[in-house]
Parts: C-alpha cells; sequence; structure tokens
C-alpha cells in the first residue's frame, strides 16, 4: 500500500545541511551602488587606497602654534577651516585659529582648544597649555594598502560608511539569487479569496516571499497545474527561466501522492533527486534535488513544516549561494517553561520565543497543537531542537535552537 | 571665547531617549498587502474570523471509519482529496480513503493511517487499530472571534502567514515615516569624487540611508549651500515637504559654527529647540527639536557620532513612529577582553562586536583609535556604555550594551 520510496533513507537536519553546503557554490559578483549594497554580502578585500585620515587634521576647534614655542602671547595670523588646504610654515610667536578637520598646515604643531584660549582681535593669550596635541594624525586609522573590509562580509551601514570615505562607490558583492517557487495543492485558494467548504487559503506563498526577503529575493510565483500533464506543459512555457534559476522551491500540497508530483517534476525539470525524507518532526517528506549549482525543494504542504524547511535548508542554501561562507545555524540558551518532548521518535523542532535576560538567552517554548497551528508562528523567533526520544525537558535545561529569519 | 550655548545642560542619554519617548506619538495607519507588511507594524487587534482550522481534517493519508465500528475488514466507498467537500453518513463497514488535509465527511470519525492498512481494490484490511483520531478537529487551533495578532507586533514572515491563513489580505500597519536628511560641511565631497587637499569624502550620507533602510524609509537627501542666507532661500523651495515631513536630520560639519549654522536653520524651519548639548563621548553636540509630532536632529558631523546618536536617539524616534511602543534599546553582556575607559568624564559609548556563546552574550570592544575613525564602525554590531568617571573594565565585567542596526 505504501506509495514511500523504500531506498530512501530518513536524514538528520546536521545531514541536509551538510548536503546542502556540499553542492552550493557562491554566485558570481556584480558592482552595485553603495545605495543598493545594504546588506549585501563584500566578494573582494577593499584595501585603503591611501592613508586614513590622507593629512593631519585637527581635533577640536582651536589654535595652531608650533610645539617648540613654549610661548603664551600669540599673533593670530590666519584661519583655517575644514577643507582649506593652506600649508606654511608658522613662525614662533605665530598662531592659526583652525576648526574641527581642518587640515593642519604644518609638521610639529599642537593645537590648542579654543576653551583654554583669550581672544582680542589677532592677540591670543593662553591661559591653560596641556599636554594633548588635539591631532588625528594622518595614517591613524589605517596606513595605504591595508586590508579595512574582508570578502565574505556582510555590508551594514557602518562598513557601507566606511566604504564610501575611501572612495569604493561600486563595491564587488553578491549577485541575487534567481528564485522561483511553485505552489501545489488542490484544496488552496487565495489569501483574498473566500474558501469553499474543503479548501483552505494558501499561506505557503506569502510565507516564502517574506523568507526571502531577507536576501533581497522578490521570487517569481506561480500556482500549479493539478494535472500532471498540463503542469509539464505550463512549465514548458518557463522554459528559459527555469533553466536559469538558482533556486526551485515547491510548496507541497498535504498528501503523499503530491509528493510523488513533485518529485516527478524535479526530473522533469533536470534535476537530480538527493533526498527525499527527512527523520525530523514537522518536516518529513522534504526533497532535496539539484542541477548543477542550481539547487530544489520539494517543501511538504503544512505551514509549520515549510517554516522549520525554510529556516533550516533553503537558509542555508541562501547563505551558501551569498558568498558568506557555511554558517552555523545553531546556538545554545537554556528554556524558560517545561517542553514537552513526549519522546518522539522524530528530531523535533519547537516554535519558540527567545529573549536575552541579563546576558543569557532564554526560550520559551510556544503552544502547538498541531503542524498545521500557525498561531505559534506567529509569534516565533526561534526553533528548539528536541533530540531523538528525548524525554520531557524542564525549565533551566540547555538547549540547542535556531533563530528564525524575521 | 566660548560660542556654545551656556545655558544648555548636558544631558545624559537615556535623558534623551526619555525626551524623544515623550514627544513622540505613533504615526498614523494604512491597508497594505500582505507582500508589502513583512517587517511593518500591526495597528489594529486581529481575529480569527471563523474557528481554525475551519473544519475536522485528516492530520495523515489514510482510510476514515467509524469511531464505533471496531471491525477490522472495510469496503471503500468514495475518497476525499484535499479540498473536496462530500459530507455523507459513514455506515458501519464501510471506509472512505482520505488524503492529508482533507475534510472529514462528518462526526465520531476516526482516520487509520494508509501505513496500517493492507489494500486490495475496495476491501481494505486495517492490520493495527490504534487510539489516535488523527484529525485537527475544527476550532483545534483558534475560536472565531479569538484576538490572534495583537497592535504592536512586527509582522514577520510566520505571521504574515498566519494574516493569509484567515483571509486578512490588506491589514493596517504604520505607514512609513518621511524623512528629509541635509549633510553640511564646507570639507565634504560625494565618495565618488576625488578630494582636494583638506577635503574628505562624505560617509554620514550613505550612513544614515543605511541605517533608514531597517524602517523601510528612503529618505529624501541633500547637500546644504554653505552660505546660510542661501541655504535658508533654497530651503524655501522645499518648504510643503519641509512641513510635511515626520524626521528632519541634519548631519553637521566638524565645526563649533555648523552647530549654530544647525540650530538657527530648525529655528528657521519652526522647530523649538529642545536639547543642544549630551554628556556623550562620542555625540556631545547633539540638537533635539520639536515641530509638533516631527521631529528633528542637528547631528554631530563625525562618523562614530553619527553611528552613536542614529542607533540610540534616532532609532528610538523611529520605533515611536511605528507604533511598536517604547523599546529597551539597552541588554547585558560581559566583555570578552579588557576595555581601558580612561576613566572620561562623559557617558561613553563603545563600538564593540557581540556573539553568543553558550547561551551567554559577550562583547568584544574594538579598537577605537579616534571619534572619526570608521575601520572599527565597519565591524561593529553593538556599543558598549562606559559609564562617566568608570575604571578600567577587565574581561569578564557585566556591561550594559545596544545592539546596533545592521
Amino acid at each position: 500500500m505504501s506509495t514511500k520510496d523504500q531506498n530512501a533513507t530518513a536524514l538528520r537536519a546536521e545531514e541536509v545541511i551538510a548536503l546542502v553546503n556540499q553542492i552550493l557554490q557562491p554566485l558570481s559578483a556584480e558592482r552595485v551602488s553603495l545605495n543598493d549594497a545594504v546588506g549585501r554580502v563584500l566578494r573582494e578585500p577593499v584595501c585603503a587606497p591611501e592613508d586614513q585620515p590622507p593629512f593631519d587634521r585637527s581635533a577640536m576647534d582651536g589654535f595652531a602654534v608650533r610645539l617648540d614655542d613654549s610661548g603664551l602671547e600669540f599673533r593670530m595670523v590666519d584661519e583655517i577651516r575644514a577643507g582649506d588646504w593652506k600649508p606654511r610654515e608658522l613662525q614662533r610667536g605665530e598662531t592659526i585659529r583652525i576648526s574641527t578637520g581642518g587640515a593642519l598646515p604644518g609638521d610639529n604643531l599642537q593645537v590648542v582648544m579654543k576653551e583654554d584660549v583669550q581672544a582680542d582681535g589677532a592677540a591670543i593669550r593662553i591661559a591653560q597649555r596641556r599636554k594633548s596635541r588635539n591631532i588625528r594624525f594622518r595614517g591613524e586609522d589605517a596606513h595605504a594598502g591595508q586590508v579595512l573590509v574582508e570578502p565574505g562580509t556582510t555590508l551594514q551601514p557602518g562598513t557601507l560608511a566606511l566604504l564610501a570615505t575611501i572612495g569604493q562607490a561600486m563595491p564587488l558583492v553578491t549577485r541575487i539569487p534567481r528564485v522561483l517557487h511553485l505552489a501545489t495543492g488542490n484544496e488552496i485558494v487565495a489569501p483574498e479569496q473566500t474558501p469553499q467548504r474543503g479548501q483552505i487559503r494558501d499561506s505557503n506563498s506569502i510565507l516564502v516571499r517574506a523568507f526571502l526577503k531577507h536576501w533581497h529575493v522578490e521570487p517569481e510565483q506561480q500556482r500549479l497545474p493539478e494535472d500532471e500533464a498540463v503542469a509539464k506543459a505550463e512549465s514548458g512555457k518557463r522554459k528559459a527561466e527555469i533553466e536559469n534559476l538558482d533556486l526551485l522551491l515547491i510548496s507541497g500540497g498535504a498528501s503523499v501522492g503530491e509528493h510523488d508530483f513533485t518529485r516527478r517534476l524535479l526530473e522533469h525539470f533536470g534535476f537530480e533527486i538527493l533526498a527525499s525524507k527527512t527523520n525530523l518532526r514537522p518536516g518529513k517528506p522534504l526533497i532535496v534535488a539539484r542541477r548543477g549549482n542550481a539547487i530544489a525543494f520539494g517543501l511538504p504542504g503544512n505551514p509549520l513544516a515549510h517554516f522549520v524547511c525554510l529556516n533550516l535548508f533553503v537558509r542555508v542554501a541562501l547563505d551558501g549561494f551569498s558568498g558568506r561562507g557555511p554558517s552555523n545555524i545553531f546556538q545554545r540558551g537554556t528554556l524558560a517553561t517545561t517542553l514537552e518532548s513526549d519522546r518522539n521518535a522524530r528530531e523535533t523542532f519547537w516554535p519558540a520565543r527567545h529573549e536575552s535576560h541579563a546576558g543569557r538567552i532564554q526560550l520559551a517554548p510556544l503552544r502547538w497543537s498541531s503542524s498545521g497551528d500557525l498561531t505559534s508562528l506567529s509569534m516565533a523567533n526561534a526553533l528548539v531542537r528536541v533530540m531523538p526520544g528525548a524525554a520531557d525537558l524542564d525549565a533551566g535545561a540547555e538547549v540547542e535552537f535556531v533563530p528564525t529569519i524575521c
């Protein structure tokens, strides 16, 4: 009676992750403007093209005097504002008023902060002469040629500010993956439609779309016709698109039949099936397939299984494509309340909320009535891993968890 | 000699945060599609319009039989797939093949999983009859009218999937704030330009733009003319825009003169100055101003001060606008290495990296040569708070920190 693949081995989560990491190469790179580079991954080392700062700058509003001129009375001979470039040799008894950021006119100078000075026209009297030179020296932050940002770095606001400072206005970053998402399931209608009896609304399409935004992906999305021959014919119209994609996601309906349909469709698209079953709860009937450097996932239809497979496996694929390098998605924390794991034979990923209290990460498991229960997903920002056969876990127990994409 | 405002009190970070929280109201709300709602803040309670699930659904691929029919031999009289709606009263000895997600045809039934059944055409023999009914019952996840998502919730992928399921296809969320960013500074050139001697490239504009993306804001950005009269005349052309904005950011140059220029410009735009000095390092010459529910910040010119003021204060303003409610931005962790705080008289926010190890949050302070040093900003994901006059902090010391927007 069973239609499941008898040869398939049920993989553990770490085996699926290792499989995905093993087959993926980072995608090619492209140059983009700084405005488009937020959250993208750098693919070349960025070096300082010149010393940083490029010249000695005043760190204060004040008065520049010779270091070897220990007098207290000075005559103001010029003014240097930020942006000015006025090299000159200061004589003893001479001073130049200088603004914060202004370029020092020469070497061996000191800036006396204006709070320590009394001025009467050009006549300047220093009330207090301190040790600090109040100068940001050329090359103090970085020397020309020094690597400032390593490849694989995610470009966050501070990193982009540094790139702007050194004139790297078009950084080389990984291109955004091309993703196609196909949704199956006879019982599914769009969220804005009123389901007939026996039907439910499609929640997986928005889940997939919102999840992919984290990697700047706007996927193509399509409902798949119910008839296999029609589906194959329809997809034929997308041939060029399907041949060019990096990631194909097929959301199954809920039945085993649809699992097989997904499998045959992937083979029709030229993918090789690498895995078709896990020991996960939820997420058992997961399909992983490859075609060159492209990867496909056949995701089990129920929403919680979708959530788990996206946050565990599709995420690893997208991080692999990005060039960020393989990352460990598992973190550790302690349970805030009991988790009734029920000695389940499968490796369970339990929806939870993680928060930090006094420097420690705590996890509160959420109510989970069934694998179709979306109410817990609404609040979840973590999945707690419970090993196969584990006894109930008490509050305070140390656990592993995966922070979910928010 | 001093041009600073003698009446101004130097505020502590928490005083600035309290000031911002006190003056801001959440912005108005708008309805957007689920695709546009990722990361936005919900502004009304969302209730279940009907029981969830809306009907008894099979949790397995299997065979529905009467609960009170303890026989082992059955005759298959129909098939129900997901999406079908076929109510009927099963007779003893009858069974209906049913797919996962399929609607049960009536009450008081049980689904026997297909793995426990041998089938020969319409003749079905149950090899093993277990206790589990394998049904997701109507209302099991939520009852009609029950609040599923509270106002103030940030809409993450799982929350959006729930909204889709219950047909809430146009959620009410806070509108995106209107932001204008003006940059001053005589010494500043664009990142793609080659600075003349004495000039530096503008890094604050990209820093501000990348930071604001976290709140989906694409700010208007403009370089401000150096001449005050011209600047006021130029801004007159933007009158309608300036009157409608929610947040005005002015990046100062580095000099005290530019601080005063910012102040007069804000007053010219009709803002009331609420604060003009902090005891922060960096971030001392910060201006906070209001006009109705609009807020303005005059940010000190140097990049690290920008970074600190954005992550401490502008962030609180944007969260206040969002309707997320006042959040505590300070977390706790332990230092991974020594932090040489130097008994500085000011409240210092030190760039650092936070990471979690075995469930504890650790902070590694970054090298910080000066308040203009962007190399540390490139790596920073945290700002460690060091209180005024604090002695050097040893590795293992517990500290407060602010996670920065990445």
